[in-house]
């Protein structure tokens, strides 16, 4: 798989949608998740999940901070080089994480922080250098009203399903999931496309119609396989 | 907790959420379930829960059906009396389940059925004589939109958190959720909440007016405290 | 005004909408204040507002009850014959009155109660007799959501704006609120439309096509005067 | 295609469904059509559609009313069968159509009339008989908030897309779309589909367990068939 | 009508709303529609219109992106100098175009782009230079959400009905569409307008209170006509 | 009260909704009022109040803006200082306030207008240099959909209840408001609060784990009071 997420690294999101839906999978963008406070990164990695429900007042007490089962305990169970998926149920009034655990994200090597929900302490967040796809922020800390509940779970994130090892790729158009069976397809596919996009990009740069230039019909799927073999 | 279940059945959800917001709760009543096809029923009992994420067109395949994960397994788990509770991430437009699953609860003694999402083959599941809250009927099956994770987890539902065993309450008015530690407490108070609103109501026929009756100044804590006296 | 008001019982609420149209006014009908577990009822008159915002946790305490500001004090001041319209911001998810403070103002005379919010005790407040139009029901209180602020001043209602004394009138089309400078304007206008759309309904029932019926050109202004002189 | 349309009458919309999910069709159940004071009615027809835009306040005039295009223009070439599909953008605060235009697609053997949007005059348009599935009813007229556009082009509906001649069937779970194209394999592979859940409800009804029975396993499949030869 | 386009250049969307007022038209302001990746641009031109529909399965295949209904079609038929305004339904999941239909629009000659929908491959459709006004980003091509079914149709665009051939502007408070019969009101009012406003913005740098200047109470209606006459 | 606004000063509005959360305070940050155009402003001040409700066509004419109750009279009576808080119901199609007014809330001295609705004339409001949180922008003036109705009344703003003398503060998290009599118990426990937190940064920066730390077990409590004395 090292070289399916080799090859990965050079396709957009956008492609890996195109690909995707010629298995019949639509649901692989998630909603909610946009570049936080930079644009042009590019990550991907396997999915690390994180889960929140409603909050329940009796629960969240300073106490239940220290529990086994904690956004703490979960951040000290992250490998090098995932990408952390929270499902905050697309709450936007409660920033899940602030500086101090995006810190220690950081720490870990975790690669990338995506959720459909917000982050809190703007400034602080982006002085740690985390890689954050979200909703914005807010002020308020998720016990305001979420409760985590636990990690490597099957979640929802922004419409989608994300199964832990899922394979993620983000970039300024938003974060998509791969699942774990279809990586090598859409690596191959998918780096394919993006030479037969770099053709189509020349060919309308030079003033040619669109149609039967794209899709291309036989002419032009012979010019571009003549182009290909040129380069 | 039996006897504090059978006091249960006596109090109202609306005073239910009256008595745990002395407590600080006020995420207790469960966002678009209400009861379908039917008036005047009340149930008391733990919860036994049921997860949906969104669906992945992948993993919707006929033989995802015969999975261990699947709700034909968490049905065969369910023990008798128990209330489920179902977080469709309120999705409207696919339906949970159909007359078939609906009277297999009903066979292992299913109390109810409570979801934020919606039912489907409304006819059917009527004829089966289950109990259900829900947010009305599609006509597409669950696998159209969501895929079921798992059962006894932690939910969110109706905009709650409800964790296994705690105690659903449900009627005309919704259906609401008590955490197990303050059901003791919700039993008694409730009991002495329904008492005092019923020597209200004889007030307000007889003409009394609000300011001083509702709540009680201290002369009509006084008539109050007499007219339990010589009930 | 007593006598545009009586011609108003007889002139459905779509009617009252149309007339509206010619005067420029689209904002009229209340969004989400339906008939309430009853149809057919029609009811007529003027405004008494209820205005509501959301709740802050350190206000709802049981001492701000017996506030001089209080919904008590308020259905006090309730003249006989009113229309209560109460702005509950919309929220579905709290009941703003539930059966004793509905009896106290079916005591006072009060023709209707209109909300963009819902009610609680749903069996409660049916036995009261008093007419409702409101979202629904749910069990938590006010409380849980909303602070009570006043009485008598210009609210927000299901997207409309009313002013203390407008003229609202309800049917199982919803409620409307006609401004009260064109009341005279409405009722007038408004009769004569409804016995157009009699003359229209007998027309569509012999067998005439649409276009040049409804609405009628000159051939057909023609007969329905014919019409209405043999009446 | 006769037949097709035939047995479709004894097919529901929670099968026809499941097999469009066959054919990888998850968009054909139209959210927010529901039936509209009435149960247990069916209809199957041809579509026959209609467009809505929003309004634009200086064409909602009354001499745009007796326009060539018209929803008057639009009922008169309406044939016998046909199931109107009106696509009202999901508008709830303006009613498409009240009595006298219901009453006139009656007079021309309209099956049924299907929209995203809601209806006006509840009891007129009630009294005509015409079957409806909308989301709901509004006093404001159709101009309130939309111009009507023209017929019998493709439109959304409900999150769906509807072409001309599509064959819609609408039962108490909703309506749903058939493809053209598809109508001859969802009638076939239904009307199995209607028997194995007979026989399914018939062992569930005898108290089977659901894993291997629903989908049946190899043993299962078997007595069902069995079941099939004996009918 | 070429004057009074040159004249709309100078004119603000604000002010074109404020004089749209004057004539009853509320609707003419596209919501969602808001400038991307650029400021201070400014267009004026005629709408050439777009249509799609919810995606169907069945249609949306590769098969398909040749027909002669198609977005290529529609972009070879855009006459220079036109606005395209695009009717996504609002859907935010589905980028309508990217770098290579963008590229040709700007090849063609094509003024600005406007959508309640939004873009995909962010960084390539701001290379092509085209100014465009829309709700954002996504990674999934059109037909992931979307059919297209037809260019130079009336329209709705962001809760506004558009028809081809009326004129829109926009800058960087968004865009608004003026109907065809009021540009030249539209355009002679709108100038005196800029002008009243110019000259309020001196009178309040001035200090002088707002109660009487703005609107103009006779005094300062006079000083104000002084100062035109002097300018 | 003056030195518990100046400590204010140095508290981020994140701080204050984890203090307020100890009262049981969870309404208090407004959704939608974010930074509008700037970043790393922070402003606290006392409410001062605007009420809008939605717009009646017969209401909204010229001779309206004269009237005594008009955002013209609300602005001259603002004192220096305020923070103006309005409440537009959260409505993003019509703008509140242009670059008149603006400029006439700085001349008085208006610290920062927050609000949940939009403002309209982009560049000239920036051009005032009013500190504002907002939802962004739109065209339309606020008659378009909004009424004025008055000035230091309770109101609703982004899901909070805002009453005048109120203590709001605003940074980059957007904007939170303090109850009066809780200024003097946020302002000390949220120095505090501010104090752990660069400790717990220092700690997280070293490399230190999560659990344990933060928050702090009994060991690391001693620890950060013994570093507490050092400083």
């Amino acid at each position: 798989m090292t070289a399916a997420l080799d090859a990965l690294r050079t396709i957009t999101t956008g492609t890996i949608t195109t690909i995707l839906l010629k298995k019949g999978i639509r649901r692989c963008w998630m909603a909610g998740a946009m570049p936080f406070g930079f644009s042009g990164k590019r990550v991907v990695g396997p999915a690390f999940t994180l889960r929140f429900v409603p909050v329940r007042e009796d629960l969240a007490t300073p106490a239940s901070w220290s529990n086994p089962i904690s956004t703490r305990s979960a951040i000290e169970d992250m490998p090098e080089g995932c990408i952390v998926v929270a499902d905050a149920m697309g709450v936007t009034s409660a920033g899940i994480f602030g500086d101090i655990l995006c810190m220690r994200m950081v720490k870990r090597g975790v690669s990338a922080l995506i959720t459909d929900g917000v982050m809190r302490d703007k400034h602080g967040i982006m002085g740690t250098g985390l890689s954050i796809w979200c909703a914005g922020v807010a002020a308020p800390a998720s016990v305001n009203q979420l409760t985590f509940v636990g990690w490597n779970e099957s979640i929802a994130c922004g419409g989608c399903a994300i199964f832990p090892g899922d394979i993620i790729v983000a970039d300024d158009d938003g974060a998509v999931v791969i699942p774990q069976a279809l990586v090598d397809f859409v690596a191959s596919e998918g780096a394919e496309h993006e030479l037969l996009e770099s053709w189509l990009v020349q060919e309308v740069e030079k003033g040619e119609k669109l149609p039967g230039l794209y899709p291309p019909n036989e002419d032009n799927k012979k010019r571009y396989e003549d182009w290909k073999k040129k380069r």
